[in-house]
């Protein structure tokens, strides 16, 4: 069974940021969210495909991360959790790796050897990050961050039976504007 | 301003233990819960103390740590909560230290330098170890372990306005039963 280290995170507390350290540091790949829906979508798993799958196996492994009970009237998001949840499940039997974001905690409970990691930081220093990072922007950036933090809530409440952000759902929880990004990375890497 | 240690943690996950531990490593003091409730107890700080002094100053300092905007029909439990706050805030002035219990996080919001930790881990976990250290009751102890949690968590709601267990009110969360007790103990040492 493959160890994996899957980060969640609040948008701009630098997590991205952090699992690529930790990879680093490890030395070994880091598959963000991003990278993972790029995959998604250039892996043939198109919404014929979905379909005729699930619909074979009636569920198949869908029975475990597909909760909502009903396989008729599926939305884009829908497929795209589908085809995501597909890849996270083969990049995770091929090796060990560090994953950021779209509920990997949850698509891989039982599936592999799991840190499962949180990264959050106060409003101030996360809109003092995101305007370093990505520039000032006409938006107003505490709006935006509580908009992103609402649709990653929304998300995961949809896709997954855990509340993002609950302690008791993951191995460690850091705060990385009080911690640091830098030792943040050191702790998550220790604990591999 | 003291640098104080603040532990909040699920009964049986060894949160005491490891402030302990923390404490040593640190060789500063160590408070738990029920050293406080014996201070406070011990303080003088009795019924009559307390009404004199609130009334007198209009509330005062528990303004800041009594939330209820509602200073009658106050119950036994406000009182000693009120002793213990204060009894908090002056070891906080005094010494940097570990509080384990008691909201300690929130009585000393922006009066000393925190780091906050919560420690939690699995019912499976945790009935092991209250089995281990309490030893068998009578009492089913997955009932005995919810129960307290219970009242931890309404105890936190109701004098505090923050919410148990949620990460983003703590520096730092760790799941005890995945990472070890010792283990917890140097990351949360290791930080100070």
């Amino acid at each position: 069974m493959s160890r994996v280290i899957t980060i969640s995170r609040e948008f701009g507390s630098g997590g991205r940021t952090i699992g690529k350290k930790v990879a680093e540091k490890l030395n070994i790949p880091c598959y963000d969210a991003e990278l993972i829906t790029k995959i998604a979508e250039k892996s043939g798993f198109d919404q014929e495909y979905l379909t005729r799958n699930s619909e074979e196996n009636g569920g198949g492994w869908l029975g475990n991360v597909f909760i909502r009970g009903n396989y008729y009237g599926r939305s884009n998001e829908d497929y795209i959790w589908q085809a995501q949840s597909e890849v996270i499940l083969d990049l995770a039997s091929k090796e060990d790796c560090v994953i950021v974001g779209r509920c990997a905690d949850y698509i891989l409970k039982g599936k592999a050897d799991l840190l499962t990691v949180f990264i959050h930081a106060s409003e101030e220093k996360r809109i003092e990050r995101i305007t370093n990072v990505y520039g000032i922007r006409s938006e107003d950036p505490a709006k935006r961050l509580r908009d992103k933090d609402k649709r990653r809530k929304a998300y995961h409440r949809f896709y997954t039976e855990t509340e993002w952000g609950r302690a008791k759902h993951y191995t460690i929880c850091l705060d990385s504007g009080e911690i640091g990004i830098d030792r943040c990375a050191e702790i998550i890497a220790s604990l591999y």
